[in-house]
């Protein structure tokens, strides 16, 4: 039985159908280099949320918009018994970085709907479902336009509340809240149930996979990160006439943070990542000494200890770049996730469904952190990659070969099938011993 | 004769009305903090040109917009005879940082208009003029929306080109003349003729004058400035998977490169002033590594060999930053202003001025360009200073006291009778052995 596919004969998904998909989507927010700018509900967003809306519903699937604006297509597949039972969910995002490539979340959103897709074709034909399946697109999962990321997902498993969530705001001051509404999802429907069991298939965005020449990634752990926004405020004053030692420069501060910051993580490959991506500069004048500057630094690293004692060092760093700068600090905000490890029992299983569909597989870390992750100790939750080539992500050349995303598809269909059975692989209860 | 006042019994600027005329403008682009903001070409900066057109209509002047949209107001004192004479001009710039003070350019505006009023009611009364009068607000002195800046004045002089100044872009890349037409002020009309003399009044923006206790400085040199555009071009990449060796990080290279500009600066205080206040980071997203970061430095310095010395070192160490963080980096942009002394004569006629208004005045050099700097071996120029309470510049807090606004612009007045006098104090050919 173990060792046996759980897809029904004559289904199947289609060679290169994942990847035309994806490249149908990359029409919504399409930029030059082939990529896409599709920020969380902006007007491009919107109209790749339509264009899923429009394939679900033609699918046959029921459409729900939540209060956060997630996207659900639900597929009943079961009888009257099986209503009642929590669904199988699989999905990813829709939404991207200002200048991005075409795969990143979409290669997750249109696998689930191709899968969608399939399991209905087999209930057409008579196969019998116990679980219905849903497709899930979170809202901002990118954090590029709305902070946190992950946060539609985030809020559909408790993690965030909905009420802070709908009140963050762009750069702009725009809230979330009245961008979701400009572009029409603003939802009023219930989400679906906490479900059986939530899947997710993504591009890894690193060079793992293709440096092992291998086409399948089974997440195993995800790296801890450290997130701190914060905000230098010295004084506006002429570039000209004013003396250097009376100068309250924000800019100067900023940039001692950002070099100290990146010096955190030398000759610690592997465990330790460090970035500054974001900086906000007023007045931004060549000839004004700035007297606010807003940061954004990121630690990330495999080991909780290690990422505490950064992030220790990454606040004094701060501090001492805000005195040396006479300029004021303050912290607004501060996240800070630990590793986790997948659940055992899922990844055991995605195992199983890769030995069925004949498909080695590599356990793996993941450093970014993925809709998935909202769903850890809350649900059970698995975590597939396919290869980005090059390891190229945020980038508008971004690639993923069609070959690997058909069988990074293939998997969740094979698991998909065994969810949705009569005889679940495993209970739907989370086993918190086997949690961190 | 040196030592009596050429301005006729009767007339006078009224205590405060200066000050009160800078107030009246601060309702262009106001602040909450009592500062404007008012970009070049912005619909603020639009409105206090029509404001300052029909003040002087209303005064009597002939308004002529010229194509780079700098704005005269020519004041028609002689007889046909001095219609034909170069006419005095004196005046400043209406545009401000993005969040600025009231006082800046508007002081030398409003005060050559004061000026012209004067010069007109005197001439009703009967007094007779050789030459006429003429005020200008010149287009984007600041740089802030537009670079270069003193643009406005350097293409009436000659340092810049017309096209290339019409075809400057701000950062959204809208050009100077699209702007220019988009508030009604890409004139048509021919720019007056080149001045006898043109003379700027303007607030300090240091605190020389304060910390000496002086009312009126005139100034006798220019610091030069070497001002440095350059782009860093790296790879956008995700800031978790992407290994840290791999990354091609623009805004460190940025970051490495403010630190070093401030630290060319160290311990030569009233020697060298350096400074970064710009840089525009792109995609600029908490988990993306920028790929493209534009900066602006600025070095200053009253004296030449310590100012090339210095951009040779920030040079480098702006190519040892892009080294570093294994970016590409493109110098875009690149002016030597060399230090200049003002033309001699017009300070020694200044301080005669002084004298006639039993004045006491101090000799100082400004670190910061003005307009009057574009003139400096063009035609005679001079340029005044009033004291910035608290050395307070580019600061929605900048303020001068009514009483030195009055004194500065009545030692014009002075000047002004002076100048347009049938004897001149001077000769209207610039003495080139005067300059450096």
């Amino acid at each position: 039985m173990r060792w046996r596919s759980s897809i029904p004969d004559g289904i199947a998904i289609e060679p290169g159908k994942i990847s035309a998909l994806v490249d149908a989507f990359a029409a919504f927010g399409p930029l030059p280099g082939g990529g896409v700018s599709r920020l969380c509900a902006s007007p491009a967003d919107g109209a790749a949320r339509d264009r899923l809306t429009a394939l679900l519903r033609e699918a046959g699937a029921e459409i729900r918009i939540d209060p956060i604006g997630n996207q659900f297509g639900l597929f009943r597949l079961s009888g009257p018994e099986g209503a009642d039972r929590p669904p199988v969910m699989m999905g990813s995002h829709l939404d991207s970085q200002a200048r991005a490539g075409r795969v990143d979340g979409t290669l997750g959103v249109v696998a689930a709907f191709e899968i969608g897709c399939r399991l209905m074709e087999a209930r057409r034909r008579g196969h019998l479902f116990a679980r219905d399946f849903c497709v899930a697109n979170w809202t901002n999962e990118e954090g590029a336009r709305f902070r946190p990321s992950l946060l539609g997902s985030g809020v559909f498993t408790g993690v965030h509340s909905m009420a802070t969530a709908l009140d963050s705001r762009d750069d702009d001051g725009i809230r979330l809240s009245e961008a979701l509404a400009a572009i029409g999802y603003l939802g009023v429907d219930p989400a679906p149930p906490p479900p059986f069991c939530y899947l997710e298939l993504h591009a890894e965005q690193g060079e793992v996979l293709e440096a092992a020449n291998q086409r399948i990634g089974l997440v195993t752990r995800n790296w801890g990160a450290a997130k701190l926004d914060f905000l230098f405020e010295g004084e506006q004053a002429h570039t000209g006439p004013t003396p250097m030692a009376r100068r309250r420069d924000a800019l100067l501060a900023a940039a001692r943070t950002i070099c100290e910051v990146r010096s955190l993580a030398q000759g610690r490959p592997g465990q330790l990542h460090t970035s500054v991506g974001r900086i906000v500069v007023s007045p931004n004048s060549s000839n004004v000494v700035a007297d606010r500057v807003e940061v954004t630094a990121e630690l990330r690293s495999p080991d909780d200890a290690i990422l505490v004692e950064a992030e220790a060092a990454a606040q004094a760093a701060i501090r001492d770049a805000a005195a040396q700068a006479q300029v004021d600090l303050t912290l607004v905000g501060r996240t800070l996730r630990k590793a986790r490890d997948m659940p055992r029992h899922v990844v055991s299983f995605l195992t199983q469904c890769a030995q069925a569909a004949a498909q080695p597989v590599m356990p793996m870390e993941t450093v970014a952190g993925h809709d998935a992750l909202s769903f850890i100790g809350v649900r059970p939750t698995g975590l597939v990659f396919v290869p980005s080539i090059g390891g190229v992500a945020h980038n508008e050349a971004e690639a993923t070969r069609p070959a690997d995303m058909d069988a990074g598809a293939f998997l969740l269909l094979e698991a998909a099938f065994r969810l949705c059975a009569e005889t679940a692989p495993f209970s739907s209860e989370v086993d918190m011993e086997l949690q961190p």
